[in-house]
């Protein structure tokens, strides 16, 4: 299964693409493409000191987009609907959205566009027959690059198409020790997107580090 | 130290009672406080057999807060302004807010007021120098209700004023093995009572029973 990150070569981004290339055939796009192959050079490198094949391509944006079934939109969310105007060909892909619309005020809140969330703005972006999909939005950027520690964590799962739905929940299942939870239909994703501001809200007040949640 | 329960023969309420009457002096508000006395002389009954001593005294809405140091507002979202209006005497009182504005549509949802959120509801309903709180939001009635299980839970609270905070935080980390976190003033409330909703989504969603959150 070949996995694309739109915005590979980010914070979040990099550390999924390290964390997925182990597993599957990870597609690396960037702005840049050229950036995209460096990180991916320094990952293969990485991974090879630890004793660990992966799969691991650097391309632009579009590139991984047009070579994945899976893609995922790796994007800050002010930067995402300016983002998906300049890229195309997400018809029929399944879409992953671990996007959330937040803000750092005097402690961080959601700031939901009109659609209500940033998964249903994707949906409104997108052609209709793309199945976006709500996930990883609760992983930490420092969590997905320390890859010697495991990821204990719960990952909700929202989207309207069951069968992808099914396939991004088999995904998050083979990353560490991720458990997915199916989180009901794309709507609900802002209850989802709501996690991460109150996760580093409990980060600061606490004087925690990269705080994860878990169900149960 | 006086916990009073407003809406203390609810069924979140109730179990709230049972729980926390080993550990304080709480006395159960209801609109009839008849109803409040035959609540606590079962609870007195349960924990009698169970071998632990307890004080539940049950009172009318009124006089639960008259009487106590600490109210809890044990009351669903739609009758929690209606209710407020009829009671006073929150002045200088530390108010707990476990209210959840959600709505079950075809899933979950919350449906904050204007506000922005119960808790901000309640500030604005109250007067100006009560405390409030947000804790205890994501606890089923069930497991409250479940008194031989333990309550391995993060309790998420909210609030402006530091020791009154502080001081919630103690009676959650006096509860079975709940564990409080600081999570910001009570204007980041929205984020605590968004997650009731998601966790109800999920336990529907994957045939669970009164999940429960941890943050770590």
């Amino acid at each position: 299964m070949k996995i694309g990150i739109v915005g590979g070569t980010g914070d979040i981004g990099e550390g999924m693409a390290m964390r997925l290339s182990p597993i599957f055939e990870v597609i690396v796009g960037s702005r840049e493409a050229e950036k995209a192959e460096q990180t991916c050079r320094m990952g293969l490198e990485i991974q090879k000191k630890r004793g660990i094949d992966c799969s691991l391509t650097g391309v632009s944006n579009q590139a991984a987009i047009d070579d994945a079934d899976i893609v995922i939109l790796a994007i800050p969310f002010k930067h995402l609907a300016g983002t998906l105007e300049t890229l195309h060909g997400f018809e029929g892909k399944t879409v992953i959205s671990p996007v959330n619309p937040m803000e750092k005020r005097d402690f961080f809140i959601t700031v939901p566009p009109e659609d209500g969330s940033a998964a249903l703005m994707i949906k409104r972006l997108l052609p209709s027959d793309a199945k976006i999909c709500t996930a990883f939005n609760t992983i930490a950027a420092n969590k997905w690059k320390a890859l010697d520690e495991e990821l204990a964590y719960s990952v909700p799962v929202c989207g309207d198409d069951a069968s992808a739905k099914h396939e991004v929940m088999g995904i998050v299942n083979k990353v560490s020790k991720l458990h997915a939870f199916d989180a009901g239909p794309l709507a609900a994703s802002s209850l989802v997107e709501s996690l991460t501001p109150l996760l580093l809200n409990i980060a600061r007040y606490n004087k925690m580090h990269d705080v994860g949640i878990q169900f149960h």
